[in-house]
């Protein structure tokens, strides 16, 4: 396997839940192989994380890694940045400046001024960098999305998108829940900047609309709470069309409800990521169709996503893997200064800023009493 | 049958929907019995529709039957008023003040101050005014209502409601469509005021909750339509608890997808009109459960709307069959001047104008480009 | 309302449950008025009963009442009987012997002699005898029958039906177990009589086709029982199709969940008793689709058995509502000697008779150790 | 990565479905390398695959490969069989004695005496024989079975299991359809073979419980197919529980629709592959309960089998994975002369035999007209 892409990873030590996402979606179209980390912000963790995993370059931090990385002739091409938020800004420019390819988990940074310098540092470096909105990932989102290019739906009108949970309906005071509710570490946004930006993204990746302004009530209902757990927001998205998103962590029965349901001038697609190999769709004055991964009705672009016949579930790896399968795409054709094929789509640095700022246009509208705001302020 | 109550009809006939409903609501419980009706606005039509459904009494107009059956031994004791929205009031007037009591669709009145000024009529009547927010009837949602009531979700936190509907989605030129989308004849409110009314008195009506303040952004999309076909809503409710509220006729796929989900501090709910004998609950921590009308975990407050064992489904015209049947045990203790027993409940002419007050506030808040708006105002 | 056919029943007494779904079912659409009863076959019970459901005539027993009510004037049309199975028999001779038009409750009989008599009985007497096998009586089930009809599924291959319930999981000592386990009254077959009937029924309903013979293998599960309370069948129909069935009183989890599946050469149909309004047709190579009663894709069949739109669901009583109002066409008919449009359908004593012969062949199959039985045996 | 084990395949070649899904399935937990191949009957097909996949070391014959690797120092410690089912027993055979470990597809066999044999040469080996009866890898299925073993629906009853799809509905002439339909590579069962031997062993794994015997009706509904296309099959497990079974390539609108059912004297148990993270359980009395992967109420053995917290769905490559994971387990505990734990299970070359008698027995009893047969005969 000599052209696997060699990767590093900075974060995703022992005890971190989406470390191990990254590594098995790196794994399993085999076109990565993990070679090198600095796996956690303590040095003795990250080697024992390292040593667990039989990496073979293990590292204290991530400049140390960055600067030895780049100056190694079969050095990682690649690096996969997995912190917690506000250490994303920090680990992509030591990698970004010295040429390696960054692969990033979302939200892109904590805050807005350093998004937008994080953006400018990837157009800069000529390195590719791609943001883990998995949830595009999924065949049949690819296929919505399609669907809606291809305007089999007609004009859009009404964007219905929500993400609710229930793990912080009360406090929680492991690692997961402690960084993610600490906007030292998180961002200002807590619900919103952790699920809301991937229901935000979904919704202008499937209509291929932008957001224009929103409108934003947003509450921390468990007490001593400190960042947003429930948010409501209305949309308004260029060309007219109309949207709700709701993000919420205090819902309970709800697990990773991510669900989209898009309503155009002649017919409407509803997806909810639970059941993910499943899209409706109907023409309007039509009967219901239940298009499923590869089966009857789907087409290119959701077969170019899947690895197996109809009726045998992909899930959430498997669209987590997508991403990085486009992600070996574009670092291969980079390899070969090849053009990219046009199918080929990654969450960008762009979507990690438009991300950002829906944080900060909903904290800034629900301090306004849910004013309109605009989302490139 | 002596003891049936003689209902009589105004509006609903031959080629209207909801008068028919109505009909078969009413007897499907056998406590009353249809013996008049002025059942069009044009003479000819009320003197067809009545003879074809057997009438002993058809009158040319409202006004000339409530004169006369007041006057009868055996007149109506009650009267359904099922016409379009603008004749409400003045229909429901003329039974009011002569003491025969009514049961009226929804929303209550075309506008505003009409709906004060039968507020006010109704309470000096005397008589007894059922709004027909049949949703209400549906044993599941008096299953949920209790529950709330019981605290087995806790404090309420989010509420999110919605009554999404298809048919709108174009031009449609047929009567059902024709009042619903003229303002003179529906009021202000479009999808706000035919559908956003049930989804609004749902909300309220589980969870026991006022709405304090709304903030809307409302929508024609349909061209050249004069009232909103789509309505994107956010609430605030006494005591804290926050709410989304979508109406639409303008989403493919949906047909009467009235649907609540009520989350509180240890559980929620979610409940949905299409498939209305469940209730889904979930108890923070735990699996979630189905629970069924008359099925294991049913309660008192459903097992008195149901009919028949689980399993066999009833539907929307049980649900208002139940609204019927409240509506009789409360005429048959006004008859006797009995107190009503507790669990007996129906929507009120209070509730109508909460109705009402939604719709206006819709408007009003969607025109200031959606800013927070009062519901007494 | 003049013309209400006049009806009659026996049983369905103050403790009953079928009887008080019959009485809903025949108002409904308000075609028939009950006006006599033997309600019990203890007279004080039976009295009991009229009164409270405020008959005008009221009789000790079956008998006195054929006999009176076929002298009066204004006597019954109509009988509905709804006993349990052993009293079908004796019940139905003494109204058709008097002309009196028959509504019964199924299974037809407790045994095959009998079912076979009244066969005879009914044809002779040339009143209409009507057969309660409700659930064809669904507008769904109707669309699907009119779509294996027209060819849609093309020839048919496999059919899969099953009515799985749990009440019987454990020994019940409330009158409806009580004769419902008693052979004595409810006859040979338990579960197979009360709902594998009723799959069966359905089974041949929808796909046109005969059953030519069956395997089965039945057993009774808690001890101490004396008839069935599981059901497992492998069907042969004529014309190649082959079949299975499954009936069970011990499956806990399932409240009514009567299910059948029809897959013909060139497509799938699938229906749900819980769910009832909508009907999956998977054309082969095509995506599903969910066609719902009255929405898109429905037709005639099941438009005349709807009394409202798309999504707003109709249930059970409804379904049973619909065979009440065929018998009622079917009476009207024969009032004035006019031939019944072609689109009325009810099941018949000959359809009565096949259940019965169903349960027979059964149990004789099973004791036979699932041996192949012919049905007309 | 110097722990991995080093994995060989025969056959999955550039056009087969099933060898790209055993080496994604032995990736995803990184617990092995794939070093060896000789993926094709015919050398060139072998050589060119081999090299598509960057495989350091190609075979033209899996014979070829066996010897050369059994002498390597660092040879291959497993292989992998992914070849049409007549082609498992010669190339098992080679392995097992060298051996070397043997992951073998399903079915074992082609024919019974096959099995027999590869039975007594896998236990004379001392090798791991793992047969990837891969839907036993599902976690929500090793919750199932772990609840029944628990005692949580009490003595099993009844066993409901299918496995209906497509596919075959009309005749096809690809690759994956021609073998799978001719008796000298499938064996004597098509879809019996196929996916009945995966229903059959789902209900067995999850019951605990053996088939006794078994009453079968098989078909081939296309014409000029020489297997069987579809098959209704009764089961008896000793001890008294009763089941069915269907297996069908003929029902338009299933995928890959495999669903057990499992109910006991005091629950029910219900799991559907195509929506495999749910599990849903009624204890007996109480509402339906869904259990989801990860979620509330779920326990170790579902655990253990799982890498993402509940919500995030995953599907059948991560299920088959855990087969390769079980397998690794072994191999390591193997290496050492470690005893296995106990919670890990894996289906056997016994299993495998089960299945073959299973389809033998099904072919036998249809050719008797569904007469009872004995599994082990």
């Amino acid at each position: 396997m000599a052209d696997r892409i060699r990767l590093g990873m900075v974060g995703g030590g022992n005890d971190a839940f989406i470390g191990a996402v990254h590594r098995i979606a790196s794994r399993i179209d085999d076109k990565f192989e993990l070679v090198a980390g600095a796996l956690s912000s303590t040095p003795e963790k990250s080697r024992a994380s390292g040593e667990a995993l039989g990496l073979p370059r293990v590292y204290d931090d991530f400049k140390s890694m960055a600067i030895r990385e780049a100056r190694l002739k079969t050095g990682i091409e690649a690096v996969s940045i997995v912190t917690p938020n506000h250490v994303h800004f920090a680990a992509a420019r030591e990698f970004l400046k010295r040429g390696i390819h960054v692969i990033c988990d979302k939200p892109l940074t904590s805050n807005l001024p350093d998004a937008k310098k994080l953006v400018k540092m990837a157009e800069a470096s000529g390195a590719i960098f791609v943001l883990t909105h998995n949830y595009t990932g999924y065949p049949m989102v690819r296929q919505a999305r399609q669907m809606v290019a291809n305007g089999d739906i007609g004009k859009i009108r009404v964007v219905q998108v929500e993400y609710p949970q229930d793990w912080l309906s009360v406090e929680q005071d492991f690692k997961q829940a402690e960084w993610r509710t600490d906007p030292a570490r998180s961002g200002a946004g807590g619900s919103t900047g952790d699920i809301g930006t991937h229901a935000f993204n979904l919704a202008c990746f499937v209509t291929g609309l932008e957001v224009e302004s929103l409108a934003a009530d947003i509450q921390a209902f468990v007490p001593g709470r400190q960042v947003d757990d429930n948010a409501h927001v209305m949309l308004r998205f260029q060309g007219g069309a109309r949207g709700m998103l709701w993000s919420s962590q205090v819902a309970p029965g709800n697990e990773n409800a991510l669900r989209i349901r898009v309503y155009g001038e002649t017919g409407g697609l509803e997806w909810a990521q639970e059941d993910p190999n499943y899209l409706w769709h109907t023409p309007f004055g039509e009967p219901k169709r239940l298009i499923t991964r590869n089966g009857a009705g789907s087409g290119d672009a959701s077969a170019r996503m899947s690895r197996i016949p109809a009726g045998h579930p992909e899930g959430y790896l498997e669209g987590f893997a997508n991403i990085y399968s486009e992600a070996a795409a574009a670092i291969v054709a980079s390899r070969s200064g090849e053009t990219l094929p046009e199918d080929v789509i990654y969450p960008t640095v762009q979507d990690g800023l438009k991300g950002v700022q829906f944080v900060s246009a909903c904290v800034n509208s629900s301090k306004r009493n849910a004013a309109w705001v605009k989302l490139d302020h």
